[in-house]
């Protein structure tokens, strides 16, 4: 073990990211002493998972040990505030600026470029996990933490991460999003969203050998304003003002030269 | 062999459907003995793989033999004109409705629910294929020659058959599109897109056991109006209104009863 690697730390939070990093840190051989949380059910049992003790107080946690929060952005600040300034803090964050929080001597981010759900185990080990601190020892104290948990680690400056973070949303918010107005589209219409799902597949498999621009199909890429036209008289409202809007992004976007 | 199965059959079309059907029928068994083209080199080539005559005008098809249309939407309207009204006709489009095509005796629809590129592989086996026609022994035929190569084999009518095709706009080119939009975003501000991979499968892969809806998380999902405001400060010109007609979209979702 290297002289100043991290092996203790404590968790802040017990919702879907302090689940998935600190299940993943035990089994790195990472001892998770305390876990700050509330009293539910939910805490108490990742608190027992984890083998740490579950504490309700920032001013609980041991002072000189990492303190890695795991909770809502708009939790950090105000956590931040509570706990002791000499306490090592990281935060998971794609959102927030370093810049924003609380001046510290350590105060680092440990940011997994993932979504995760409660349900659904993730190998963290191709994660991308973006790193930042203010502090060069504490930085490379996060980078060795990342490198236990997955071979996908990088440094990001607050304003990498910002831009990481917009792309996400783009790749997996709006995705989603569009993936559920089809599915509300086809069963209002009687039919069964299964039917897509092996189409779905392979709009995603197709990306492993073509960029999307490359991979561009249908009615608004060949500018076909007939089934274009047909289409948008079968919707209505935001769905209608969407398939219009990115219709039109599309024709736009193949008229310029690439 | 059931008496009224199709054993031979003529392909109209060199292009990525008709490529991936033809091999795959063939493979099967089905003997497809002339292909309609032009006297291209991807024309030659995929006549030779499938053992085809190559010819170039309809009244070189045979009479009573299958025509399987596998051409662009905007095509099949003029080649149907073309082709012998004796001659069974099938076409593999989801926009078109067989009442807009010139009448015959054997009209009918072999739709496969898939998008198709000319350097990957498919496994048809599980793409849904989507039958239609105006005769019922036709349509038998029909079903049974789709059941060769796929066992997701369905009837629908040309107002399913739209509808199936409007969703497939926003399973595949929308989602492809916006992923365009993420590429070109992280690009631009010097991120590199491959980190975003990982986020994209698990966004799929998630989706075999949630649907969409509950799927759904980031800033809009959470009404989290400083972040949304942050991201729209970043981007300009169509991304800027995409990104927040689909944020209004998903808030309008999530205020609304399940």
């Amino acid at each position: 073990m290297e002289k100043n690697e991290i092996h203790t730390l404590s968790l802040v939070g017990y919702g879907n990211v302090a689940t998935h990093l600190g299940r993943q840190l035990k089994t790195s051989g990472i001892s998770i002493t305390h876990l700050l949380g509330k009293s539910t059910k939910d805490a108490h049992a990742l608190a027992e998972e984890l083998n740490a003790l579950l504490v309700f107080k920032a001013d609980a946690l041991p002072r000189h040990q990492l303190a890695l929060l795991c909770v809502p952005d708009d939790q950090i600040n105000a956590l931040s505030g509570q706990i002791d300034p000499e306490t090592p803090i990281a935060y998971t964050s794609g959102a927030v600026e370093m810049e924003s929080l609380p001046t510290r001597d350590k105060l680092g981010v440990f940011y997994p470029l993932q979504s995760f759900s409660k349900k659904r185990s993730i190998d963290l080990h191709t994660v991308p996990f973006f790193i930042e601190s203010n502090h060069a020892l504490f930085e490379e104290q996060l980078l060795m933490l990342a490198k236990k948990i997955s071979s996908n680690v990088h440094l990001a400056n607050s304003q990498d991460r910002k831009h990481l973070h917009v792309s996400a949303v783009w790749v997996n918010n709006f995705t989603n999003h569009l993936l559920h107005i089809a599915q509300r589209y086809a069963e209002e219409n009687g039919q069964n969203f299964e039917h897509l799902k092996p189409l779905l597949k392979e709009t995603i498999a197709k990306l492993d050998e073509l960029s999307p621009r490359e991979a561009q199909t249908g009615p608004a890429r060949r500018g076909d304003v007939s089934v274009i036209q047909k289409h948008l008289e079968l919707l209505t409202g935001t769905d209608r003002d969407i398939y219009a809007l990115i219709t039109s992004s599309i024709i736009d976007t193949y008229s310029k030269k690439p």
